[in-house]
């Protein structure tokens, strides 16, 4: 069976003129193609560059302008992958990737994405395919187990689970379905008086879900955290925020406790969080996107007491949980919620099997009416480990993420920035206590050029710029890959261990490439004269500074 | 190298106790397991039946109640694939699958998802994998000119377009940008006197959509269409809505025309839809879901001619383009608009790239935040058939759908009942002019028991009735797999070609199945006493009546 080239065009004759686009024998061989190109990739992946290195617009220059006429080969495409796509590409599977949040892939988690793929049904309600949908109810409350979640959140008690893509959608359906219990009871014409809230802390899909969902923007409330309470939402000052609220005639509607804040994987106490909640009728949305994971190892199981509590939980089983991009695990307590914000009954959908109430029919419990067969990857990875194995990945992470705190605690020119909770390090460079700096805005010169910061502020001024040149010139080697926050006014590194193939030599290596740049970046602020304005300048604005 | 046994856990170890979840040698040797597996699937998927038989809570008689706690083999899982879930499936890549509209998958959509999967990037925005986003945005040009879209839709005019999940995602985007720009000229306070409006023929997606937005439920208006257009929605009539909703305080703004509409591919004018829009200063989305693909064909591409002026457009490359669920490309003249509604700016994803304002963030385009590479099969397609092939396999399904008319035109027992404009056709069997049948509510019976049915509503509902039992009784065969519609109160069957391994052959062997089966209903129908009032009550339901 030859590639699909021009003169296959005119010599293969079926209904199509040319050989079907799905022949079982051309699948096969091509696709044995690409398991090989991606177990190469796999196996070389430590090689390349992890953060990727080309500059804005560079495919454009690479490629043609329209698509190809006539079919090319796969060998030529493939050719194309490793030229001109693999070096645009930030690799999330390096052992050397520490950025953002792993994208923790696994064998199992890839092979069940291609028979979900492989098989290609549209499993938007349970006549669709029903083994999607049984499948999926069923991981769900498996997963639900493991977490030791409350009977009231699994189907085998009186709530249900369901797979999203991400997070973003899990909260979107839950606040739409906490929006519509609320006006429903109160009257449509109250929607701009809901409030919806979060910390300072709480990613980014709360206020883009409340935005989405018509929430007044005005009426969305990031509660400020502080050190003292390691960046968790304090249950108290969310109660005085939601009381002045209510003296202005606003109505509290939904709150969102983290348990791995993105930043710092700061957790919030969801008992008393919940506690508030019920106070006010308020919906309580558990987002444990990354840590959810490791709650199902009994030492990380205490992160989410109080969960019996909340209304839904979701964590993204695709962060660090092996299964591949997307796969976010929502559990609610009261499905009828959803489906009933959420449903549609057309009549080209219409069944008996929905007509016997016998059975979940997915498009009601997301925004969506086609949904993949996700449940396939999840059972994959719940099947090829076993949940000894799976405990022993996640704890294997966290293990090694200890070391890299305790390498960094040994070193005095270093900072833990942040309590280490999980398998994550926030950390940061020290600035020296003096340094010769020109006198720019408020920084003051003694006798011999050498400045002492005029307060705290300043201080962390030039702390968070040094940091920021510092991971700059790390990433930029292309050895390692972090990325940062700032919590609290304090810019910080984060080392996130989690992906699948680093292994203690991995972040034993990571450390020295750190320690390297350390000696460098501070060797120049002690020799270096800063009286060049525009260095200074260019530091402060975090530029490109080669020191 | 092994599989993950229990043996193994013992013998083997690196940083897990076990083999590394992705390690390059054993994604390599279950990789290949699997190809041939999925291969042998596509061989055998004709002889499955199409529709799964199973019955609601089949699989969790036949799976354990918890998670294993130790690893089991790839062979158990595969074995367990074969005899527990195949067959619940439903075969939507089946030949023999003519339901819904088709998920038609093809070698390059598969390969394209395996690499994305493979590569696991998760590309929010450009700096978290370059090649992610710019293979994305060179892919919708590619795919914008295919379409002869206007080059304001295109990054080479003054547009762009994103890949999204599905057709209800697109919509909530647009019509999230479209509520917002409205909102910020007038004040958020007015959201409940927005008004979206679709024709009853409109996907369910628009009323979830604007459900979601948070646009008051009573402000959706699905215009009705009828016989004499084609069910395609008339702009006159949209215009008469638009004005008595103005006369009763209301603003409208959005509506959303269908080019192939899910009942029977209809087609909405959107030239003058476009107009009446425009009048009113309305957002314009085209839902081209499943036929918009055809468009690349010139013979088809009028169906879409005034989308210029619309302000967005989008098709789901996912149901006829041969890529694997999900592919739902959204192209829009303002980005601008979009991004608005939807951008979030954490600090956590601060980089130097999105300041240089040079990139595509398309987090801002979408309503979650991780996104996968979804590009890649998209290239993969278009590459790999090249212009030519594409538009000769959309023109063969065409061709074949046209044979199946063909066949139905030539049986005087059976009616065309919507015209053919796509792959599609909608039929029905109809009734005899008299049958044997009791008197139950408003039937007539004469002298010798043979009645004439009192009006043209009772042969309706009667006709009703005797199609969704035929297409009940066709579909538990499992040699075929239909579903229906119901338009102008007329119960229809819709047999949509577009499964890529369907041909010629599979097309008469499905009209052979239907004609055996009008045979013995119609026989029933000549030959049985239906003075059985359980009978007719039965049938009247749409139970299963064995005649």
């Amino acid at each position: 069976m030859g590639s699909l080239n021009t003169e296959n065009v005119l010599e293969n004759s079926s209904a199509f003129g040319v050989t079907n686009p799905l022949d079982p024998e051309e699948f096969r061989r091509q696709g044995h193609m690409i398991i090989d190109f991606l177990a190469d990739y796999y196996r070389d992946v430590e090689k390349y560059p992890v953060r990727s290195q080309v500059e804005p617009g560079y495919l454009s220059k690479r490629l043609p302008e329209t698509a190809p006429y006539n079919p090319e080969s796969l060998e030529t495409i493939l050719q194309d992958v490793t030229t001109e796509i693999i070096p645009g590409l930030t690799h999330w599977q390096s052992p050397n990737y520490y950025a953002y949040f792993p994208s923790s892939g696994s064998v199992a988690g890839f092979l069940g994405e291609m028979l979900s793929t492989g098989f290609n049904v549209v499993g938007f309600n349970w006549m669709s395919s029903p083994a999607a949908t049984e499948l999926e109810s069923i991981v769900m409350d498996w997963f639900g187990k493991m977490l030791n979640l409350p009977k009231s959140f699994l189907f085998s008690g009186t709530g249900g689970g369901v797979l999203q893509g991400t997070t973003c959608e899990a909260i979107l359906c839950t606040l739409t379905a906490a929006r519509d219990r609320k006006l429903n009871k109160i009257g449509r014409e109250h929607i701009g008086r809901l409030v919806v809230y979060g910390s300072d802390q709480t990613h980014c899909a709360l206020q883009k879900a409340a935005q989405i969902a018509g929430i007044n923007p005005k009426n969305f409330r990031a509660v400020k955290t502080f050190k003292a309470n390691s960046f968790g939402l304090a249950a108290a000052t969310l109660r005085e925020v939601i009381l002045e609220d209510i003296e202005a005639g606003l109505i509290p509607l939904f709150v969102c406790p983290t348990v791995g804040t993105t930043s710092s994987t700061a957790v919030d106490p969801i008992g008393p969080i919940c506690e508030v909640a019920k106070e006010f009728g308020m919906w309580v949305h558990v987002d444990a996107a990354y840590a959810g994971s490791a709650c199902i190892c009994p030492e990380f199981r205490h992160f989410i007491d109080g969960v019996e509590e909340a209304d839904s939980f979701s964590l993204n089983a695709h962060k660090w949980f092996f299964t591949t991009l997307d796969c976010c695990c929502l559990w609610v307590r009261d499905p009828s919620a959803l489906v009933t914000a959420l449903s549609t009954n057309p009549e080209y959908l219409r069944n008996k099997a929905t007509e016997s109430r016998q059975v979940v029919d997915y498009k009601d419990w997301q925004i969506a009416l086609s949904r993949r067969f996700r449940s396939m990857k999840l059972w994959m990875v719940l099947r090829s480990y076993g949940v000894t194995n799976l405990r022993n990945f996640l704890r294997s992470h966290v293990k090694m993420a200890k070391t890299f705190e305790g390498l960094v605690g040994m070193d005095r020119r270093f900072e833990i920035t942040t309590p280490r909770t999980f398998a994550m390090v926030c950390f940061r460079l020290l600035p020296p206590a003096t340094i010769k700096v020109c006198c720019d805005n408020g920084v003051h010169q003694n006798g011999n050029g050498v400045v002492a910061l005029r307060d705290e502020d300043e201080k962390l001024v030039l702390a968070n710029k040094l940091n920021q040149v510092y991971l700059e010139t790390v990433n930029a080697t292309g050895s390692v890959y972090m990325t940062h926050a700032v919590v609290g006014g304090v810019y910080m590194i984060r080392f996130a261990v989690g992906s699948t193939l680093t292994e203690e030599r991995h972040v034993v290596h990571a450390w020295k490439v750190l320690q390297e740049h350390a000696d460098v970046i501070l060797g120049k602020f002690k020799e270096e004269d800063f009286s060049n304005q525009k260095k200074m300048h260019l530091m402060m604005n975090g530029g490109q500074l080669s020191f």
